[in-house]
């Protein structure tokens, strides 16, 4: 069997990328997503196992030890990490499975698994952008500022990327990442096996 | 704008790709077709420029001696050749354009233009083929036997082209067809200028 695929994907805040990969795994089940470990408390909302397996700075510490994390990062003081083992499973076992990371951890991950794809989410514009930030709710402006500069600041990096996907209507920009994926499964490397069966009875 | 695409198509008699290109144009009809100039007289059946410009040897060797030919061959004593201007065109006004071409053709064309991409249509299997051949009316055995081991050569060359779409169920090829042209169209190089675009505003 062929060889699966990671996808690498990566969005400022308020590129809508969550719900884009609701609707894609909606329709798209088979398609894998690789959960990290986070050691911060579970928010309002959160589930243990959906996007986040939270988990002790302890146990992070020590899986850390035995080399369980394709990448990993300390923010503020709480640890994330991307393991290892699902992924590397999913692409044995032929499965596509989405990473979704930030740029400074897409670039660590591209350097240890040089053939996954990436795309990143834009906005269709900068208007758009600061409106769906602003719309959040009750947010100081500050803090506002403060996303809108971490936006244009990963939107700088968008061109470190494979795939570029612009978030206008949900459901046709769900369509863009499932052409990328899908062509992505008739690339050669993916279909030599099938070639050479075929012409094995030739 | 960002500038089109050749799309190199290929694939072996029985491999069904005419039936594929029409349907693919009538879904998309924003996608060009490379027209190819041939010496040869018109068979029953065909138009003057939907497939073929028919032209007569002086007007082709005239033509060729302008250099107006991406590549072109000699075949018995008939000349095909692909003309380099509507491609030219089609790529730099922001089009898709497709080019129907043997596995010869398809190697000269990838040396003038690298970043074309191409797509080589498989049967579903080698029965398949067979029996598609076969079908096709009251040939000789031999003419058929001269037909597979034609169609063998080029699938051993399969592994010279970016994607494989296997040709099973029409519809569906032709879905593939579509991820792999639109996810092109995804690709960060086509993509640039709309990053520039929205950043320049921020």
């Amino acid at each position: 069997m062929s060889k699966g695929k990671l996808i690498i994907f990566s969005g400022p805040s308020g590129s809508g990328k969550d719900t884009l990969l609701e609707v894609l795994f909606t329709r798209h089940p088979e398609i894998k997503f690789s959960i990290s470990s986070i050691t911060r408390d579970m928010r309002p909302g959160e589930v243990e196992g959906k996007k986040y397996h939270f988990i002790s700075r302890e146990e992070f510490k020590e899986r850390l030890s035995r080399d369980e994390y394709l990448e990993h990062n300390l923010y503020v003081d709480d640890y994330y990490g991307t393991p290892k083992k699902p992924v590397l499973d999913a692409i044995e076992n032929g499965d596509d499975i989405i990473l979704e990371i930030d740029v400074n951890g897409a670039e660590k991950v591209r350097k240890i698994i040089p053939d996954a794809i990436s795309i990143f989410i834009m906005p269709p514009s900068f208007a758009e952008l600061e409106k769906r930030l602003r719309g959040r709710g009750t947010d100081s402006d500050e803090k506002i500022a403060k996303r809108l500069a971490s936006a244009i600041g990963e939107m700088k990096r968008a061109d470190e990327y494979d795939y570029i996907v612009t978030n206008d209507v949900v459901d046709r920009a769900v369509d863009d990442i499932l052409h990328i994926i899908l062509a992505d499964r008739l690339s050669l490397d993916r279909q030599k096996e099938f070639i050479n069966e075929v012409l094995k009875k030739c």
